[in-house]
């Protein structure tokens, strides 16, 4: 698929959802939308993912080059900004696909709505949830393929990378893996999904598990996206509710170097990592033996001069094998993910 | 309020709300709609509870002895029967509110809303959460009211049964005490709460902070209702989440005589006591110091002989004074919560 990203005035800092699509989708980027830096190049800003021209809207690009449009922006709150109407007005009028993550749901816009009826195109909000939804039955752990979960000390430690990377080099390697994808930048770039943040919370660990069964026969691994943190004031349940719906049978510890507080809620302290580890193997205890083998540690904001002394630290913090998934790789933390499902 | 329940062919042992709002709402209830036991009266089956006459339908009711109809019943799945429409169209024809905890919203039938609209009276579906939720913020501790949360072993094992009595009992020994209702029944009993387990799922924490902030201002203890189990298959995301956004300063572990694995996931046994306990506290910790200071046993399974016994020995177990407040009220367990509070 030809893929437009909207980005305007956010790239690519805060850009979160476009930069994961760049990173990972196996789409084509066309281009990136973005009227603060028109005529630059996406490897201008990020050198690691896959590059594309920025133009300043729908306008710069041809009818017949592009399929969907993708907004690559979630805003704190989720609304829509008025100031994108214009350019999802226009993929629409052209018959393109809008794909969006916003808490807004476009499908429920009365002027995108009539567009995309009138264009026979599709309006594909991620983050709302099927309507058949259920609670969990406990039975995650029937289905054959191993399942590995990240988990992680709070919400924006790179739970999402690690899984994607982990995967990535997993089938690099000739594994046949699969993301099990449970937020809207997972659920973007693979395709399929569900935002379990946005899920009735009774069915938190149902929306899991369903994605498990029926991933789960086709696929020897399986890696779930895992979402916040169990001791995360505002989210833990929807944390708690993943780890009990996928009955993981291991859990890789994600963490962002230095972070000492909970983002955004900074008078609670983050407790020691052995703790996290003590928390989140008890608590999944009485539902699935779950075990902390490897971690994941985001050195993104530390020099290279210190961060593979982080990695080693965190490595015996935790006592497991761990990496920073982008700077290091995957190398010793995938052979202990893949090996470890060798001994069941 | 007076009130007539509707429990058609489930009175009394399958209508649990009907039960509940019986035993402990303040309203007048004038008849229980049983068509199956018409003219006998709610003591003759449950001794108990506020007595009133069961008759067959709405026809049996004069027009000015009733303010409101309630759905006292919640059948697997929530939906609607056929066959109770026609008392709910009476009671609408009749300008009487309803009041529903089902799943399947009232005042989204078109019949019900255009009655409700043209006799002037109000649809109340107790189990639809407001639109306007938010996250949790973290600070539900800001509040100077002592916090006491009702956790379990598993679900259906008396925390909203607890809770009511202990409120119950509070305010007669003089003290000022609020029930904050996260469930359909506890809402109706109290007239407001929020259905927590019916929230968007990264909300759960935050419904329950709201609704702790704004009591918390009111009265000098709230108890709040919980619901499920922090080891449940399904349902351990709602429990989380109303743990960390209780900020609870004491838990009451509430457990029913006998059960040994999670009800309806019996291949799950229950964990230890004393790890219930580890559990609770340790998730706790992180967000806030919740410790268990006392227990509820429900022993209705059991006889006279040996009940007792089966409170000391749940004592022992978890290390801190324990009752059944139904049958032997809250003396002890009560002083214990309230008396732990004036140490802050």
């Amino acid at each position: 698929m030809r893929v437009a990203i909207l980005a305007h005035e956010l790239f690519p800092n805060e850009a979160k959802t476009a930069l994961g699509v760049l990173r990972y989708a196996d789409d084509e980027i066309v281009a990136v939308l973005d009227r603060d830096n028109p005529n630059r190049r996406v490897n201008e800003f990020v050198p690691d993912v896959q590059d594309a021209p920025i133009v300043t809207g729908m306008d710069d690009l041809e009818d017949d080059e592009v399929d969907a449009l993708l907004i690559g922006v979630a805003p704190i709150g989720g609304g829509f900004e008025e100031s994108w109407r214009e350019d999802v007005r226009k993929a629409l009028e052209r018959g393109h696909d809008v794909i969006s993550g916003l808490h807004y749901f476009l499908s429920e816009d009365d002027e995108f709505d009539r567009l995309a009826e009138a264009n026979d195109c599709e309006l594909r909000d991620v983050r709302k949830p099927p309507e058949d939804l259920s609670v969990s039955d406990g039975i995650a752990s029937d289905v054959d393929a191993e399942v590995i979960l990240t988990v992680g000390t709070d919400c924006g430690v790179g739970k999402m990378t690690a899984t994607m990377e982990l995967v990535a080099d997993a089938r690099e390697a000739g594994y046949d893996a699969a993301v099990v994808p449970t937020g809207q930048t997972g659920i973007m770039i693979e395709g399929w999904g569900m935002p379990v943040d946005r899920v009735v919370s009774d069915f938190t660990a149902g929306a899991v598990e369903e994605m498990i069964l029926e991933a789960g026969t086709d696929h020897d691994y399986l890696f779930v996206e895992g979402q916040g943190s169990i001791v995360h004031p505002a989210y833990s349940g929807v944390t708690c509710g993943i780890l009990h719906g996928a009955m993981a049978d291991r859990l890789v510890l994600c963490h962002d170097a230095g972070r000492e507080a909970i983002h955004g809620y900074e008078s609670f302290s983050l407790p020691p990592l052995s703790r996290y580890i003590d928390l989140y193997e008890d608590l999944a205890a009485p539902v699935s033996e779950s075990r902390v083998v490897a971690g994941a540690l985001n050195t993104s904001g530390l020099e290279d001069s210190v961060a593979r002394e982080a990695v080693n630290e965190y490595e015996a913090a935790i006592d497991a094998p761990a990496t920073d998934v982008i700077r290091f790789g995957t190398d010793g933390v995938l052979e202990t993910l893949l090996e470890s499902g060798s001994d069941r």
